[in-house]
Order: structure tokens, then C-alpha cells, then sequence
């Protein structure tokens, strides 16, 4: 089957051989969908013939978002700690180990109804390449079964058992890490593409996190890491010296962070929405683009610090409070996430990509930033496929 | 005909005798339709028969939104001019004197296209009620049209011709008052409710704005003023002075200020969406609040300075960024909006109101902060007919 999308008023590529800019943008153009990949782009005049039209009037197309970060096998929600928190209260009683604890006394079906829930929410708004880690269960048998839901709806899976030091092992860390190193990899690894560890005072040092990480390895997946979140830290370094796709977080960052990032195919992964739901100061991506560190942007969406899954909205945010250029951040939530998800068939689209794209309510891609909150995502293609 | 929406899981009504706290809260709730009316409220229990019948499944229902500040009469946009602000670069020609010339020149039909598709996308996205300005007109005939036009939308319809002083009559603005004053307040007012004015250093000085807003009441308008949005000023004390409805931004007040408007019956209408999209500070909402001023929120949309049309985005900045609580932002974009427009049969869900709702993809009104730029509106009934 093909398809034939045309009268696109602006059409971003990412590819600057194809079009104008870093974001190769062409107006007036076309494109052929062919088999769920990209056939052709090109001006609307000299479109070929396809087996269907979709015409869509002089709005923009970009590539679907590539969404490098989310947590969404997860039972429950945390609002009365979010109230709390911005209320600016004591709450006891909140955080990961909350949704853990909600999470691991949910049947496969309330799992599996909110992570569909919520992953064709993410795709009506965009996005069409969603990665999702497990971290909710940190038991053996619960993280197996997190990442088995997850690679239901993504290739895209992540092992982080590492994510906190769950109640039943507080004060023995070292067991806690041998178990995630040991049996809880072993069950986990058949489901999951990449490994993870949160690498923050209070969570994993650097010496456990580089344990996790290498294990993981070891065991065929690639890492990532959450760094630098909450303070400055090892996290970055320690990425950079993995060799992870991404480091994630990076709000806290020293010179030689900067450089070591610059220096690395390490993705700066940032996720504005964290900062947002917990009324943080944001990363400074000005200081990382200028560096040349290649930046991505994900929601990290999950029910403690960033329960969103609109990538426009981080788009919004990176644009108001990361002073990224509405290119910049639209690139970062799309060939961005593509570099963090070391993927070249996603993020753009360019002849033999996936044809993954979202139709906007709206002539430029810039109106992602320019109209804030607003739902500009009229038609999403997956391979090709109408959502 | 009369619908029952049944199994909701939380309704607010806004009417503190009919459930929990100030919003007035049910949970297992239903709600009756007549007529366009809110006919019952009460337990899913205890729920009469009807025509219709819609079943929520646990969702929250709030009041549809009541936005009370909007100028969506124009032609053209602006995102050239928001991606020079946002990049810190000087930017020639822009401002509202280019979307006056732009809406001048544009037809009826184009208008009116323009407005009704931001009309319906607010809708969407859940505002049952909203204020619609002129000011991109300024002269007699472009007012009058504006404000016809927006009449086919809206009777929450406001005269604006005190927007700025047009390029033609620079450094004239008393000429520029009277033609207000004059023909251009005996085209609009047939189509207006109200009059408004931006008093602020720049566009128009106390004097000229209450010269304005009397002329108004003589034609039978009630005030709403543009006040103190970009530095301290008398629009905040002159609104009171008139007796406004309304004193819109209200970012930069004085301790006389804040004291005046909780001793009135004006209300303070903020409106996040402009500081979001202008990088300015945003307005101390939790200083009204704590005098007991009667605050509305709203979304300013206009293609300068705030286009958004998302009340839900308004309400995630109001907490995030103002410390308002979840619940005061309901209230202020529901209630308050209606305060603000001095109506008694929108903003609320109590009988004999309209039967003005939203179902939210949530199970409680908290998600609309708790979840930011996630299109959580799911089914909205105006006047009990779904949208």
C-alpha cells in the first residue's frame, strides 16, 4: 500500500541535504508513504501517484516524536502528592516507592490498561517511538513482568530495577544491586533493549550504578543513565565512560560534564517536564547546544514528577524556560530522540525512513511553541497507517 | 430533551451547599440535563430517569470553562515576531499595529473563518462560555465588523477600540479618543456588552481610559480594563473607580491596589498565558487571594502575546507558576470567569444553571494541573448538547 500525503505547507525532514536549514524543510512538498517507510519527498508538483491521497492543506508535517524517556508500567497515581507538593506542604508517604508499592499488587490487566491508556495518549498527541522502563517493580518477578508489558507496545525497553533501593532491602544496597545484577537481569534481559540506573545521592553511587551498568552489558543491553537530576554528581561522567546512548536529567552539570558530553555520542537528554511538575530550576540546554553536545528532549512521563506525556507541551517548555529555538527543541523531540534511541530509521524523514509523522492544526511547526497548551496534532501516520 | 450523565466520579458543582468545600464536590455523582438547564444534581444512586443517558465511568465533570478575556477577531499571526522574543533578538514591525493591519485588510469571510476555528478549538478543549474582544479594527467600520462578527460567536462581546492608538493618528490620541468615544462607540455598541480599554504608559493614560470607559457606560456598556500589566499604573484603581466588572493582568499591584479590588466588586483576571509567552514575571496571585480578591483566570488569546486557547494550560501555569492550589485554579477558570462576566448561569453545576460541562479523561479535576498539556477534555455538552 502507498500513500500519498500532499499540499503539505511545510515539511521538516531533519535532513539538511533535502531542504532548507538543520531542520531541511520544504514548502509546498509531498510525500510518498510506501510500505510504512518514506519512498519519496519532494515539491507537491512533481508528487508520483500513490494508492491513496491524504491531502492536508497547506499544513506542516514533521516526524512523529521520538519520546527517549518514559515510565509508564506503573499502577496507580500520586495527584495528593502533587497537590502537596505544589501547595508547598509536607507530605510523608510519597514518592517512587508509592507507585512500587501500588504496582506490585496490580494484576498483568491493570498494568496492561494503563500502559495502553496512556501510550495511545502519547501517540494521539505525536508521538510515534516511545521508549518505556520498568523500575516500578524491583522484584525479580515484577520487573520481568513490567518489561514484558513494556515490549508489548515498544521495542523500545528499558531495565531499571536500579531506579530506587526498594523498603525490604533499605540499609543493604550492596544485596539490593547483586539482586538487580543477578537474578532480577537475568529474567529482565530477554525483554529489554537497554539497561539503566538512577546515579543520585539517596538512590545509586557511582560505584553501584557503574556495577548495574556493566552487568547489563554483559548481559547485551546498552545504558543510559538518570544523572545529575537533583544536584551535581558522577552520573555524567560515569555515562560518558559506558559508552550510554543518553544521559538523562542533566540539570546539574559542571564544565567538565559539558566537555566530557561534547566529547562523547552521548545524548544530553533533558526533560522539562520534570522540572515543570516539580517547580525545578530547568537544565541550562543553551550552555550543552553551544558546546555541541547533541541534545534530545523527552517527557519523562510518570505519575511522581512529570505526568505528562505531551511531547509539545516539553517542546513549549524548552522553547520558554531552556531558551532552545522552536527548531532546536522540535529537532531535539525528534532527531534528538532518534540519536538517544542510537535509532536512524525514526526522527526524520527522509527516503527509507519510517514513515512515522504528525499532521499539524497549523502551518509551521513553530506553532508547537507559538500556541502552547493547545492540541495541534491533527493526524498522526505509523508506518504509514492512519492512528 | 433530558440527558443523564451518570457514574461520575467526581462532579464539581462550584455550590459549597451542595457538596465538599469550596468547590461544592460530589463523588459516585449524576447530573440531569433539561432544556438546556442543569435539572439535578446528586448521587448516581438516587438518579432520575431521562431522554438520554451518558455514563462517564467514573470520570470527573466539571463546569465547561469560562473564559473571560479574549481578542480572537484578527487575521494573520505572529510566530516571526514570538521566535524573535524568545531568541532575546530585536524584531522590527511587529506589536498589535501589525495584526491591525492585517485584520483592515482582510474580508468578512476570512475573519470569521479564523475566529470560529479558534471558537471550536476552545470548545474542544472545554470553555463553554468566553469574551470576545475587538481592537484590531480602530476604525469605526473595522470595529463595528469586528464586533458583529464576534456577536455570531459570542454575547460576551467587548468594545476595544482603546487597544493602542492606530499609526495614523500617532501622537494625536486625543483625536483618537474621540472617534472612540464618538462614531466608533455608536457603530460598536449595538454589538458589544461591554468596554474595554488598555490603560498602561504607552497606549492609553488614566485620563483618556476613563474618558473612554464613561462614554461607555453612557452607551449602556459595562467597564473591564487592561490594568497594571507591564508596570504599576492607576488602570487597577480606575477600574474600581468605574465600577468594572473586571481588572485584567493585574501583574504589577500596590498594596492600595490589592486593597481597592478586595473592597470592590471588581475581580482580578489573570492571565498566565501572556507571561508564558512573553517571558515576564507572572502576577502574585497568591497576595489576592490571601486579601480576598475575587480572581478569575483566562487565557488572553490573542496572536502577540498569548496564543493559546487552552484553559487547562492556564490552570497547570496558575498552579505551577502563581501557587495557586489546583482548586482555586478550577475555581478562578470556571466561577471566577463568570464573576468576571457578572453571569450567575455558567461557571457553576447547580439547578437551573446551563448544563455547561466537561468529562474529563481523569478522575478528578487535580489532573488539569497534575497533568500538563495533556488533552484531558473528553466530552464537553453545551447547554446539554454534546459538542
Amino acid at each position: 500500500m502507498s500513500v500519498l500525503v500532499t499540499n503539505i505547507g511545510e515539511l521538516v525532514t531533519n535532513d539538511p541535504a533535502l531542504g532548507e536549514g538543520p531542520l531541511g524543510i520544504l514548502t509546498d512538498a509531498a510525500l510518498v508513504a510506501e510500505e510504512g517507510r518514506v519512498a519519496w519527498v519532494g515539491p507537491s508538483t512533481r508528487a508520483p501517484a500513490a494508492d491513496y491521497g491524504l491531502d492536508v492543506a497547506g499544513a506542516a508535517v514533521i516526524p512523529g516524536f521520538v519520546d527517549s524517556h518514559t515510565h509508564l508500567v506503573f499502577a496507580g497515581d500520586r495527584v495528593d502528592e502533587f497537590e502537596a507538593r505544589m501547595r508547598g506542604v509536607p507530605y510523608t508517604g510519597g514518592g517512587i516507592v508509592t507507585t512500587v508499592a501500588a504496582t506490585r499488587t496490580a494484576d498483568d490487566a491493570t498494568l496492561r490498561a494503563n500502559l495502553a491508556r496512556l501510550v495511545i495518549e502519547a501517540r494521539r498527541q505525536g508521538t510515534t517511538t516511545i521508549e518505556i522502563k520498568s523500575g516500578y517493580g524491583l522484584t525479580v518477578a515484577d520487573e520481568e513482568r513490567s518489561l514484558r508489558l513494556a515490549r508489548e507496545a515498544t521495542p523500545e525497553t528499558t531495565f531499571l530495577g536500579a531506579h530506587v533501593v526498594p523498603p525490604e532491602y533499605a540499609g543493604r544496597t550492596e544485596e539490593y544491586v547483586a539482586l538487580v545484577t543477578g537474578p532480577m537481569l537475568a529474567a529482565a534481559a530477554p525483554h529489554a533493549r537497554w539497561v539503566d540506573v538512577f546515579c543520585e545521592r539517596g538512590a545509586f553511587d557511582v560505584d553501584a550504578a557503574r556495577t548495574v551498568l556493566r552487568a547489563g552489558l554483559a548481559a547485551g543491553l546498552t545504558p543510559r543513565v538518570h544523572a545529575n537530576q537533583l544536584g551535581p554528581g558522577p552520573g555524567v561522567a560515569l555515562a560518558v565512560e559506558v559508552g550510554a546512548a543518553s544521559a538523562d536529567h542533566c540539570t546539574h552539570l559542571s564544565g567538565q560534564d559539558i566537555d566530557a558530553l561534547a566529547g562523547s555520542d552521548t545524548v544530553a537528554t533533558l526533560l522539562p517536564g520534570a522540572e515543570f511538575s516539580t517547580r525545578s530550576p530547568y537544565p541550562d540546554a543553551r550552555r550543552l547546544l553551544d558546546a555541541g553536545v547533541t541534545v534530545a528532549l523527552a517527557s519523562d512521563a510518570n505519575p511522581g514528577s512529570s505526568y505528562t506525556t505531551s511531547m509539545p507541551f516539553c517542546i513549549a517548555l524548552a522553547v520558554r524556560e531552556m531558551r532552545m529555538t522552536p527548531g532546536e527543541a522540535l529537532w531535539a523531540a525528534t532527531a534528538g530522540g532518534a540519536a538517544a534511541l542510537r535509532r536512524d530509521d525514526v526522527g526524520r524523514l527522509t527516503p527509507g525512513a519510517r514513515a512515522d509523522l504528525a499532521v499539524l492544526d497549523a502551518p509551521s511547526y513553530r506553532h508547537l511553541a507559538y500556541r502552547p497548551g493547545v492540541p495541534l496534532i491533527r493526524t498522526v501516520l505509523i508506518g504509514g497507517e492512519p492512528l
